[in-house]
């Protein structure tokens, strides 16, 4: 072995170390980004949730499912989910609410049809290059952890926690967005392409996951006094500049979040003894912050 | 093509089909189980925790950390949980309880060793046929989900929804077991192989996970008040027999578990449009029933 392939083993060798030496954590990363690495979420496609615990904050994707985020837009508008209530909470699996009955006068019922998958074609795509159990590939789009398949070209939101998605019946194009539904437990994959994702709750889960687990098979209450009530629910867009909560999305595009999904498959926290070394698209965290002034 | 090959290919064919037809919901498969078919936990290996909401019944894994378990028994017995709170609550990771500065006199502080693995070796294993983003291989080993490695013949408890571990500090070998926590939200697989893993909630899981979740970083109250009060753990076994609650849990190493895997791997709900045709292992219900009279 001559001194030249010895020093090209070296530095072979070498890179994996000092990618360990400059690896950061997360909370490093995020100290570095710069005002461009966040985004302010459209107003148009924000929804206010007020409970009596606190605001819920739902983000909309319309990159996923543009028809049903319309059907779900007009609903608030027409005031539909004022005064709802949640009829069901699942251990470990979903919290859900709206009206099974639908016996809302003055609110129009639309047929909305399934949107289970899109076109991955124009849909900008941050890769993660592990294996995920139940897609061919992972990652993000438009902020929301996502799944796609070049075999038939289709991409779709997935079923992480805190994803909302439109509960239906038996029929694919049942679901009318008149019972929504937040992911409360471990990410029930199996969902994923036979339910239309609407959003994610960027804000205020915690007033979610903890609602009491409903006695009944899947969670639901047996009695009214058990339900929780939705004092209202108002698109972002219609309510006051004063009455709004100001936040930013760290944008899923940029070089800086793949350094942070870099520092969450190698943790560099002394405390971790065996670094995992790959990550699972719905442990990778979306943080948001309060808008700065 | 002669009619044989034709017949060849029909048969292969036909074969998918057949398996979707004979395939079975969950129900049917647990409808049709057998006594032998579940297996009583060991009141040896079963703890009592007493809330205010209810009993929190915890079956603990030998299997995979008996010093860990020897100790929380005595610790049990030297009443040291009785009367400690759960002093963390962190949203979509764990709730923790104990005492991090461990002021309770007449109880041992003893050092235990880290119990992160084990050896494959002598470990019943039903492995699920999947690919999993973190361990190479997936199953079940004595009723707890597990990860092995064929490189290194270790065996490990994976951290699934409902498994309990045991808090540390830096040190690998710092959790003395005063401190207990259980996952409570979309597994945090990082944490296998860095930290030990006791058991796993069978029943109960309702009344932990909805704990308001702590306002300081990583889930920690603020107040006293904030606090949930643990009002006693006991070992099962040291129950009398008319205050224990009599369970069954379903055995993992059977063909009948096998069958309960496949149709959670492949739904035949008609509600399901496309199967996963996969499952991940913190997807993989394990059923608990109360114990036929």
């Amino acid at each position: 072995m001559t001194i030249r392939s010895v020093l090209a083993v070296a530095l072979l060798l070498s890179q994996p170390l000092l990618q360990v030496c400059d690896a950061k954590t997360m909370a490093e990363v995020l100290a570095a980004a710069k005002p461009g690495d966040w985004r302010s979420p459209d107003p148009d496609n924000t929804l206010y949730m007020e409970l009596e615990a606190g605001r819920v904050i739902i983000e909309l994707a319309p990159q996923f499912a543009p028809k049903h985020v319309a059907n779900i837009r007009a609903l608030v508008r027409e005031q539909y989910f004022d005064a709802q209530r949640i009829n069901r909470s699942q251990d470990n699996f979903v919290v859900q609410w709206g009206d099974p009955a639908f016996a809302r006068p003055g609110v129009r019922k639309r047929a909305v049809p399934a949107e289970f998958t899109r076109s991955a074609r124009g849909l900008q795509f941050t890769a993660l290059p592990d294996p995920d159990t139940y897609a061919p590939q992972t990652g993000f789009a438009s902020g929301f952890p996502a799944g796609r398949e070049s075999a038939s070209g289709a991409a779709w939101a997935v079923h992480c926690y805190a994803m909302v998605g439109v509960g239906r019946d038996e029929a694919a194009d049942s679901g009318d967005d008149t019972e929504l539904y937040v992911v409360s437990g471990h990410a029930p994959r199996q969902l994923d392409r036979n339910i239309t994702l609407v959003g994610r709750v960027i804000q205020g889960m915690e007033f979610l996951s903890v609602v009491p687990r409903g006695p009944a098979p899947m969670g639901v209450y047996e009695k009214p006094e058990q339900h929780t009530i939705i004092k209202s629910v108002r698109v972002a867009a219609d309510v006051p500049a004063e009455q709004r909560t100001a936040l930013e999305v760290l944008r899923t595009d940029t070089p800086l979040f793949a350094e942070l999904v870099e520092a969450r498959r190698n943790r560099t926290d002394t405390w971790y003894k065996v670094k995992a070394g790959r990550i699972d698209v719905c442990n990778v965290p979306l943080p948001v912050r309060p808008a700065p002034k």
